[in-house]
Protein backbone atom coordinates (compact mmCIF):
# COMPACT_ATOMS: atom_id res chain seq x y z
CA UNK A 1 0.00 0.00 0.00
CA UNK A 2 1.12 3.50 -0.96
CA UNK A 3 -0.01 5.53 1.95
CA UNK A 4 -1.86 5.68 4.81
CA UNK A 5 -4.62 7.95 5.73
CA UNK A 6 -5.82 9.34 8.97
CA UNK A 7 -9.35 10.27 9.75
CA UNK A 8 -11.94 10.17 11.99
CA UNK A 9 -14.09 6.75 12.94
CA UNK A 10 -17.54 7.14 11.66
CA UNK A 11 -17.55 10.68 10.39
CA UNK A 12 -15.57 11.60 7.58
CA UNK A 13 -14.95 15.86 7.98
CA UNK A 14 -14.52 17.31 4.97
CA UNK A 15 -10.90 17.79 5.27
CA UNK A 16 -9.81 14.41 5.29
CA UNK A 17 -12.15 14.03 2.30
CA UNK A 18 -9.99 16.73 0.15
CA UNK A 19 -7.24 14.41 0.33
CA UNK A 20 -9.10 11.08 -0.35
CA UNK A 21 -10.43 13.24 -3.29
CA UNK A 22 -6.90 13.91 -4.67
CA UNK A 23 -5.46 11.03 -4.07
CA UNK A 24 -8.11 8.56 -6.15
CA UNK A 25 -7.51 12.13 -8.99
CA UNK A 26 -4.05 11.11 -8.94
CA UNK A 27 -4.56 7.83 -8.85
CA UNK A 28 -2.86 6.71 -5.78
CA UNK A 29 -3.44 3.74 -3.17
CA UNK A 30 -4.39 4.27 0.37
CA UNK A 31 -4.92 3.00 3.57
CA UNK A 32 -7.69 5.02 5.92
CA UNK A 33 -6.88 4.27 9.74
CA UNK A 34 -9.69 5.61 11.64
CA UNK A 35 -9.20 7.34 15.00
CA UNK A 36 -11.93 8.15 18.00
CA UNK A 37 -12.95 11.32 18.18
CA UNK A 38 -12.38 13.28 21.30
CA UNK A 39 -10.48 10.25 22.63
CA UNK A 40 -7.32 10.07 24.49
CA UNK A 41 -6.78 6.51 24.33
CA UNK A 42 -3.40 5.94 23.52
CA UNK A 43 -3.77 3.73 21.12
CA UNK A 44 -6.93 4.94 19.17
CA UNK A 45 -7.76 8.25 20.24
CA UNK A 46 -7.23 11.08 17.83
CA UNK A 47 -5.64 12.82 21.23
CA UNK A 48 -3.98 9.96 22.35
CA UNK A 49 0.27 9.01 23.10
CA UNK A 50 0.74 7.18 20.02
CA UNK A 51 -0.96 9.80 17.31
CA UNK A 52 -0.03 12.80 18.66
CA UNK A 53 3.63 11.33 18.12
CA UNK A 54 2.71 11.74 14.34
CA UNK A 55 0.62 14.15 14.33
CA UNK A 56 1.38 17.11 17.08
CA UNK A 57 -1.50 18.96 16.68
CA UNK A 58 -3.95 16.11 17.07
CA UNK A 59 -6.25 16.22 14.56
CA UNK A 60 -7.29 14.29 11.10
CA UNK A 61 -5.94 14.70 8.01
CA UNK A 62 -2.13 13.30 8.37
CA UNK A 63 -0.81 11.17 5.65
CA UNK A 64 1.96 9.00 5.41
CA UNK A 65 4.02 7.94 2.13
CA UNK A 66 4.96 4.68 2.43
CA UNK A 67 7.02 4.84 -0.99
CA UNK A 68 9.37 7.60 0.86
CA UNK A 69 10.45 6.27 3.81
CA UNK A 70 6.89 6.60 5.56
CA UNK A 71 7.19 10.44 5.30
CA UNK A 72 4.68 12.07 7.57
CA UNK A 73 2.77 15.27 6.94
CA UNK A 74 -0.73 16.69 8.53
CA UNK A 75 -2.68 19.70 7.68
CA UNK A 76 -5.02 19.14 4.13
CA UNK A 77 -3.54 21.83 2.55
CA UNK A 78 0.43 21.19 3.01
CA UNK A 79 -0.83 17.40 2.21
CA UNK A 80 -2.38 18.20 -1.14
CA UNK A 81 0.35 20.03 -2.18
CA UNK A 82 2.96 17.90 -1.27
CA UNK A 83 1.36 15.48 -3.53
CA UNK A 84 0.93 17.69 -6.35
CA UNK A 85 4.40 18.12 -5.89
CA UNK A 86 5.67 14.88 -5.74
CA UNK A 87 3.50 12.96 -8.31
CA UNK A 88 2.18 15.78 -10.46
CA UNK A 89 5.12 16.02 -12.49
CA UNK A 90 3.50 18.33 -15.15
CA UNK A 91 1.88 20.70 -12.49
CA UNK A 92 -1.74 20.50 -13.87
CA UNK A 93 -2.98 20.79 -10.28
CA UNK A 94 -1.10 23.47 -9.00
CA UNK A 95 0.39 25.65 -12.38
CA UNK A 96 3.11 25.45 -14.50
CA UNK A 97 4.72 29.23 -13.90
CA UNK A 98 4.95 31.40 -11.07
CA UNK A 99 2.10 33.54 -11.79
CA UNK A 100 0.06 30.51 -12.12
CA UNK A 101 0.96 29.18 -8.99
CA UNK A 102 0.02 32.32 -7.33
CA UNK A 103 -3.60 32.11 -8.27
CA UNK A 104 -4.11 28.25 -7.69
CA UNK A 105 -2.77 29.12 -4.32
CA UNK A 106 -4.63 32.64 -3.78
CA UNK A 107 -7.94 30.16 -4.35
CA UNK A 108 -6.32 27.52 -2.09
CA UNK A 109 -5.88 30.13 0.65
CA UNK A 110 -9.21 31.39 0.63
CA UNK A 111 -11.12 28.04 0.35
CA UNK A 112 -8.83 26.84 3.71
CA UNK A 113 -8.67 30.24 5.75
CA UNK A 114 -11.71 32.10 4.68
CA UNK A 115 -14.24 29.55 3.55
CA UNK A 116 -13.76 26.51 5.46
CA UNK A 117 -13.54 28.29 8.68
CA UNK A 118 -16.27 30.18 8.75
CA UNK A 119 -18.62 27.44 7.03
CA UNK A 120 -17.26 24.95 10.05
CA UNK A 121 -18.63 27.77 12.96
CA UNK A 122 -21.79 27.51 11.29
CA UNK A 123 -21.50 23.84 11.45
CA UNK A 124 -20.44 24.10 14.64
CA UNK A 125 -23.38 26.57 15.83
CA UNK A 126 -26.73 24.79 14.01
CA UNK A 127 -25.52 21.18 14.19
CA UNK A 128 -23.14 20.40 16.93
CA UNK A 129 -23.93 23.59 19.39
CA UNK A 130 -27.59 22.06 21.08
CA UNK A 131 -25.42 19.35 21.91
CA UNK A 132 -23.00 20.63 23.85
CA UNK A 133 -24.42 23.65 25.60
CA UNK A 134 -27.87 22.14 25.67
CA UNK A 135 -29.38 25.34 24.04
CA UNK A 136 -29.61 26.86 21.10
CA UNK A 137 -26.68 28.77 19.42
CA UNK A 138 -27.66 32.57 19.96
CA UNK A 139 -29.10 34.03 16.90
CA UNK A 140 -26.44 36.50 16.07
CA UNK A 141 -23.75 34.08 16.59
CA UNK A 142 -25.83 31.23 13.69
CA UNK A 143 -26.11 34.82 11.54
CA UNK A 144 -22.70 36.22 11.78
CA UNK A 145 -21.24 33.02 10.19
CA UNK A 146 -24.68 32.31 7.58
CA UNK A 147 -23.82 36.28 6.33
CA UNK A 148 -20.23 35.51 6.09
CA UNK A 149 -20.44 32.12 4.33
CA UNK A 150 -23.25 33.86 1.72
CA UNK A 151 -20.67 36.33 1.03
CA UNK A 152 -18.00 33.86 0.70
CA UNK A 153 -20.44 31.93 -1.56
CA UNK A 154 -21.39 34.87 -3.62
CA UNK A 155 -17.00 35.72 -4.43
CA UNK A 156 -17.44 32.07 -5.41
CA UNK A 157 -20.35 32.88 -7.72
CA UNK A 158 -18.69 35.75 -9.35
CA UNK A 159 -15.41 34.08 -10.18
CA UNK A 160 -17.65 31.15 -11.71
CA UNK A 161 -19.26 33.25 -13.63
CA UNK A 162 -15.91 34.79 -15.13
CA UNK A 163 -14.79 31.37 -15.51
CA UNK A 164 -18.26 30.21 -17.33
CA UNK A 165 -17.54 33.03 -19.45
CA UNK A 166 -13.89 32.28 -19.93
CA UNK A 167 -14.29 28.79 -20.82
CA UNK A 168 -17.61 27.43 -20.96
CA UNK A 169 -19.78 25.49 -17.95
CA UNK A 170 -17.92 22.27 -18.10
CA UNK A 171 -14.84 23.63 -17.75
CA UNK A 172 -15.35 26.30 -15.74
CA UNK A 173 -13.16 25.62 -12.96
CA UNK A 174 -11.95 27.64 -10.04
CA UNK A 175 -8.71 29.07 -11.88
CA UNK A 176 -8.00 27.38 -15.38
CA UNK A 177 -10.03 24.89 -17.59
CA UNK A 178 -9.22 21.94 -15.68
CA UNK A 179 -9.14 21.35 -11.69
CA UNK A 180 -6.43 22.21 -9.24
CA UNK A 181 -6.16 21.81 -5.73
CA UNK A 182 -7.80 25.42 -5.15
CA UNK A 183 -10.74 22.91 -6.68
CA UNK A 184 -10.25 19.54 -4.67
CA UNK A 185 -9.96 21.75 -1.76
CA UNK A 186 -13.52 23.50 -2.05
CA UNK A 187 -15.30 20.20 -3.24
CA UNK A 188 -16.04 18.70 0.22
CA UNK A 189 -17.23 22.29 1.60
CA UNK A 190 -19.75 23.37 -0.96
CA UNK A 191 -21.02 19.33 -0.78
CA UNK A 192 -21.34 19.58 2.73
CA UNK A 193 -23.27 22.74 1.93
CA UNK A 194 -25.51 20.97 -0.85
CA UNK A 195 -26.10 18.46 1.55
CA UNK A 196 -26.66 20.04 4.84
CA UNK A 197 -28.36 23.21 3.51
CA UNK A 198 -31.57 23.08 5.13
CA UNK A 199 -30.29 22.72 8.38
CA UNK A 200 -28.23 25.90 7.65
CA UNK A 201 -30.43 27.38 6.44
CA UNK A 202 -28.38 28.29 3.50
CA UNK A 203 -29.59 27.84 -0.17
CA UNK A 204 -27.30 26.62 -2.94
CA UNK A 205 -29.77 27.30 -5.43
CA UNK A 206 -28.86 30.88 -5.19
CA UNK A 207 -25.71 30.78 -5.95
CA UNK A 208 -26.36 28.86 -9.75
CA UNK A 209 -22.67 28.89 -10.85
CA UNK A 210 -21.81 27.54 -7.44
CA UNK A 211 -24.99 24.79 -7.94
CA UNK A 212 -23.91 23.53 -11.35
CA UNK A 213 -20.45 23.49 -9.89
CA UNK A 214 -21.52 20.97 -7.36
CA UNK A 215 -23.39 18.84 -9.58
CA UNK A 216 -20.20 18.54 -12.49
CA UNK A 217 -17.66 17.50 -9.90
CA UNK A 218 -19.17 14.87 -8.15
CA UNK A 219 -19.29 13.62 -11.66
CA UNK A 220 -14.99 13.54 -12.17
CA UNK A 221 -14.59 9.49 -11.60
CA UNK A 222 -12.48 9.83 -8.90
CA UNK A 223 -14.72 12.06 -6.41
CA UNK A 224 -18.02 9.70 -7.64
CA UNK A 225 -15.51 6.56 -6.28
CA UNK A 226 -15.11 7.79 -3.18
CA UNK A 227 -18.72 8.99 -2.24
CA UNK A 228 -19.91 6.14 -3.29
CA UNK A 229 -17.62 3.96 -0.61
CA UNK A 230 -18.23 6.29 1.90
CA UNK A 231 -21.93 6.81 0.90
CA UNK A 232 -21.97 10.35 1.23
CA UNK A 233 -24.69 12.22 -0.78
CA UNK A 234 -24.43 15.55 -1.61
CA UNK A 235 -27.65 16.36 -3.68
CA UNK B 1 8.47 51.30 -6.61
CA UNK B 2 8.88 48.18 -6.60
CA UNK B 3 5.24 46.88 -5.21
CA UNK B 4 2.03 48.58 -3.63
CA UNK B 5 0.64 46.92 -0.81
CA UNK B 6 -3.09 46.99 0.32
CA UNK B 7 -4.12 47.47 3.86
CA UNK B 8 -6.79 48.95 6.03
CA UNK B 9 -7.04 52.73 6.55
CA UNK B 10 -5.84 53.24 10.27
CA UNK B 11 -5.75 49.74 11.47
CA UNK B 12 -2.98 47.33 10.41
CA UNK B 13 -4.36 43.71 10.82
CA UNK B 14 -2.03 40.85 11.35
CA UNK B 15 -2.12 39.18 7.85
CA UNK B 16 -0.94 42.35 5.88
CA UNK B 17 1.24 42.57 8.27
CA UNK B 18 2.87 39.85 7.66
CA UNK B 19 3.74 40.54 4.04
CA UNK B 20 5.36 44.00 5.20
CA UNK B 21 7.41 41.83 7.58
CA UNK B 22 8.42 39.31 5.26
CA UNK B 23 9.08 42.25 2.01
CA UNK B 24 11.61 43.82 4.41
CA UNK B 25 13.26 40.25 5.57
CA UNK B 26 13.41 40.09 1.59
CA UNK B 27 14.83 43.93 1.87
CA UNK B 28 12.65 44.49 -1.19
CA UNK B 29 10.73 48.28 -1.28
CA UNK B 30 7.00 48.65 -1.52
CA UNK B 31 4.42 51.63 -1.09
CA UNK B 32 1.53 51.12 1.32
CA UNK B 33 -2.48 52.27 0.10
CA UNK B 34 -4.68 52.37 2.46
CA UNK B 35 -8.80 51.16 1.98
CA UNK B 36 -11.45 52.56 3.95
CA UNK B 37 -13.04 49.68 6.48
CA UNK B 38 -16.14 48.27 5.49
CA UNK B 39 -16.88 50.82 2.73
CA UNK B 40 -18.28 50.74 -0.62
CA UNK B 41 -16.72 54.12 -1.87
CA UNK B 42 -15.86 53.38 -5.32
CA UNK B 43 -12.06 54.77 -5.28
CA UNK B 44 -11.49 54.22 -1.19
CA UNK B 45 -13.68 51.38 0.14
CA UNK B 46 -12.49 48.20 0.62
CA UNK B 47 -15.71 47.15 -1.08
CA UNK B 48 -15.96 49.53 -3.64
CA UNK B 49 -15.46 49.01 -7.32
CA UNK B 50 -11.83 49.75 -7.66
CA UNK B 51 -10.54 47.13 -5.58
CA UNK B 52 -13.17 44.46 -6.10
CA UNK B 53 -11.42 45.15 -9.44
CA UNK B 54 -8.62 43.77 -7.82
CA UNK B 55 -9.34 41.90 -5.31
CA UNK B 56 -12.54 40.01 -5.75
CA UNK B 57 -12.57 39.15 -1.69
CA UNK B 58 -12.74 42.93 -0.95
CA UNK B 59 -10.63 42.29 1.64
CA UNK B 60 -6.85 43.09 2.93
CA UNK B 61 -3.84 42.44 1.64
CA UNK B 62 -3.41 42.76 -1.95
CA UNK B 63 0.55 42.77 -3.64
CA UNK B 64 0.69 44.45 -7.00
CA UNK B 65 4.68 43.88 -8.07
CA UNK B 66 5.32 46.62 -10.74
CA UNK B 67 8.24 44.89 -11.51
CA UNK B 68 6.51 41.60 -13.11
CA UNK B 69 3.80 43.73 -15.35
CA UNK B 70 1.88 44.47 -12.55
CA UNK B 71 1.18 40.95 -11.49
CA UNK B 72 -1.51 41.09 -8.65
CA UNK B 73 -2.50 38.43 -6.11
CA UNK B 74 -4.23 38.78 -2.85
CA UNK B 75 -4.59 36.36 0.54
CA UNK B 76 -1.74 36.65 2.91
CA UNK B 77 -0.80 33.19 2.39
CA UNK B 78 0.09 33.39 -1.40
CA UNK B 79 1.53 36.53 -1.38
CA UNK B 80 3.98 34.77 0.92
CA UNK B 81 4.04 31.88 -1.00
CA UNK B 82 4.45 34.31 -4.20
CA UNK B 83 7.24 36.76 -2.88
CA UNK B 84 9.29 33.20 -1.46
CA UNK B 85 9.13 31.63 -5.00
CA UNK B 86 10.29 34.67 -6.96
CA UNK B 87 12.52 36.87 -4.67
CA UNK B 88 14.30 33.90 -2.63
CA UNK B 89 16.26 31.66 -5.17
CA UNK B 90 17.75 29.84 -2.30
CA UNK B 91 14.33 28.87 -0.92
CA UNK B 92 15.70 29.36 2.74
CA UNK B 93 12.12 30.27 3.71
CA UNK B 94 10.29 27.74 2.31
CA UNK B 95 12.47 24.39 2.26
CA UNK B 96 14.94 23.36 -0.01
CA UNK B 97 13.56 19.20 -1.10
CA UNK B 98 9.71 18.10 -1.17
CA UNK B 99 9.96 16.97 2.15
CA UNK B 100 10.97 20.16 3.80
CA UNK B 101 8.38 22.09 2.06
CA UNK B 102 5.63 19.77 3.29
CA UNK B 103 6.94 20.74 6.66
CA UNK B 104 6.88 24.27 5.84
CA UNK B 105 3.64 24.31 4.55
CA UNK B 106 2.26 22.11 7.37
CA UNK B 107 2.51 24.88 10.18
CA UNK B 108 2.52 27.50 7.75
CA UNK B 109 -1.56 25.93 7.10
CA UNK B 110 -1.49 25.30 10.56
CA UNK B 111 -1.15 29.04 11.27
CA UNK B 112 -3.23 29.68 8.65
CA UNK B 113 -6.23 27.51 9.16
CA UNK B 114 -5.92 26.67 12.63
CA UNK B 115 -4.70 29.52 14.17
CA UNK B 116 -5.37 32.94 12.82
CA UNK B 117 -9.15 32.22 12.38
CA UNK B 118 -9.64 31.02 15.81
CA UNK B 119 -7.88 33.91 17.27
CA UNK B 120 -9.93 36.27 14.75
CA UNK B 121 -12.68 34.83 16.57
CA UNK B 122 -11.74 35.50 19.97
CA UNK B 123 -10.24 39.28 19.05
CA UNK B 124 -13.87 39.54 17.91
CA UNK B 125 -16.44 38.62 20.67
CA UNK B 126 -13.95 40.54 23.22
CA UNK B 127 -13.00 43.54 21.24
CA UNK B 128 -15.44 44.02 18.85
CA UNK B 129 -18.91 42.24 19.60
CA UNK B 130 -20.15 44.54 22.26
CA UNK B 131 -19.37 48.12 19.59
CA UNK B 132 -21.90 45.57 16.84
CA UNK B 133 -24.49 44.11 19.26
CA UNK B 134 -24.49 46.37 21.90
CA UNK B 135 -24.01 43.87 24.82
CA UNK B 136 -21.24 41.34 25.76
CA UNK B 137 -20.43 38.22 23.97
CA UNK B 138 -21.74 35.15 25.24
CA UNK B 139 -19.48 33.68 27.97
CA UNK B 140 -19.49 30.06 25.93
CA UNK B 141 -19.10 31.90 22.44
CA UNK B 142 -15.76 33.55 24.33
CA UNK B 143 -14.81 30.35 26.13
CA UNK B 144 -14.84 28.53 22.74
CA UNK B 145 -12.60 30.62 21.05
CA UNK B 146 -10.24 31.02 23.81
CA UNK B 147 -10.04 27.23 25.00
CA UNK B 148 -9.22 26.45 21.65
CA UNK B 149 -6.74 29.47 20.87
CA UNK B 150 -4.88 28.34 24.50
CA UNK B 151 -4.77 25.03 22.72
CA UNK B 152 -3.35 26.17 19.30
CA UNK B 153 -0.75 28.23 21.81
CA UNK B 154 0.13 24.27 23.76
CA UNK B 155 0.87 23.07 20.20
CA UNK B 156 3.03 25.99 19.47
CA UNK B 157 4.81 25.55 22.88
CA UNK B 158 5.38 22.11 22.41
CA UNK B 159 7.08 22.09 18.64
CA UNK B 160 9.11 25.48 20.17
CA UNK B 161 10.72 23.12 22.94
CA UNK B 162 11.57 20.47 20.56
CA UNK B 163 13.39 22.74 18.23
CA UNK B 164 14.94 24.58 21.35
CA UNK B 165 16.18 21.25 22.23
CA UNK B 166 17.54 20.89 18.82
CA UNK B 167 18.83 23.77 18.11
CA UNK B 168 19.35 25.79 21.21
CA UNK B 169 17.09 28.96 22.44
CA UNK B 170 18.70 31.33 19.70
CA UNK B 171 17.63 29.58 16.96
CA UNK B 172 14.37 27.64 17.82
CA UNK B 173 11.98 28.76 14.39
CA UNK B 174 9.11 26.33 13.74
CA UNK B 175 10.65 24.39 11.01
CA UNK B 176 14.64 25.33 10.91
CA UNK B 177 17.42 26.97 12.88
CA UNK B 178 15.97 29.82 10.54
CA UNK B 179 12.79 31.55 10.21
CA UNK B 180 10.60 30.55 7.30
CA UNK B 181 6.93 31.87 5.84
CA UNK B 182 5.63 29.95 8.87
CA UNK B 183 7.36 31.94 10.96
CA UNK B 184 6.55 35.34 8.98
CA UNK B 185 2.43 33.92 9.17
CA UNK B 186 2.91 33.39 13.14
CA UNK B 187 4.19 36.21 14.30
CA UNK B 188 1.71 39.24 13.65
CA UNK B 189 -0.85 36.82 15.46
CA UNK B 190 1.34 35.80 18.39
CA UNK B 191 2.52 39.55 18.74
CA UNK B 192 -1.34 40.79 18.81
CA UNK B 193 -1.50 37.81 21.74
CA UNK B 194 1.04 39.39 24.04
CA UNK B 195 -0.53 42.89 23.34
CA UNK B 196 -4.24 42.63 23.98
CA UNK B 197 -3.60 39.65 26.09
CA UNK B 198 -5.31 41.14 29.37
CA UNK B 199 -8.47 42.19 27.07
CA UNK B 200 -8.47 38.79 25.77
CA UNK B 201 -7.48 36.77 29.22
CA UNK B 202 -4.50 35.15 27.82
CA UNK B 203 -1.59 34.80 29.42
CA UNK B 204 1.30 34.11 27.01
CA UNK B 205 3.92 33.96 30.36
CA UNK B 206 1.92 30.56 30.56
CA UNK B 207 4.08 29.24 27.46
CA UNK B 208 7.67 30.40 28.43
CA UNK B 209 8.70 29.04 24.69
CA UNK B 210 6.47 30.84 22.89
CA UNK B 211 6.47 34.27 24.72
CA UNK B 212 10.68 33.89 24.52
CA UNK B 213 9.82 33.19 20.76
CA UNK B 214 8.02 36.64 20.55
CA UNK B 215 10.59 38.14 22.21
CA UNK B 216 13.43 36.81 19.85
CA UNK B 217 11.47 37.68 16.95
CA UNK B 218 10.75 41.58 17.35
CA UNK B 219 14.11 41.92 17.82
CA UNK B 220 14.51 40.66 14.00
CA UNK B 221 15.73 44.12 11.71
CA UNK B 222 13.31 43.40 9.12
CA UNK B 223 10.26 43.39 12.18
CA UNK B 224 11.58 45.64 14.45
CA UNK B 225 11.56 47.84 11.01
CA UNK B 226 7.89 47.89 10.85
CA UNK B 227 6.46 47.77 14.04
CA UNK B 228 8.43 51.22 14.58
CA UNK B 229 7.17 52.49 11.55
CA UNK B 230 3.47 51.72 12.39
CA UNK B 231 4.49 52.70 15.94
CA UNK B 232 2.63 49.24 17.37
CA UNK B 233 3.93 47.77 20.18
CA UNK B 234 3.72 43.95 21.13
CA UNK B 235 5.82 43.39 24.28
Amino acid sequence: MHFTLYALEGIWGPNPLKVAFFLEQLGLDYEVKTLAMNSTDKEKGVKGEDYLKICANGRTPTLIDHKNNDFTVWESGAILQYLARKYDPSSQYTGKTLEEQAIVDQWFFFQCTGHSPVQGNLHFSKLYWQDKYHEEAPENVVSRFRDETNRVLSVYEGQLQRQTEKYGEEKAWLVFDHPTVSDFSAMPWLGSLAKFGNKLAIDLTQYPHVFKYVKKYIQLPSVAKVLERLQITYL
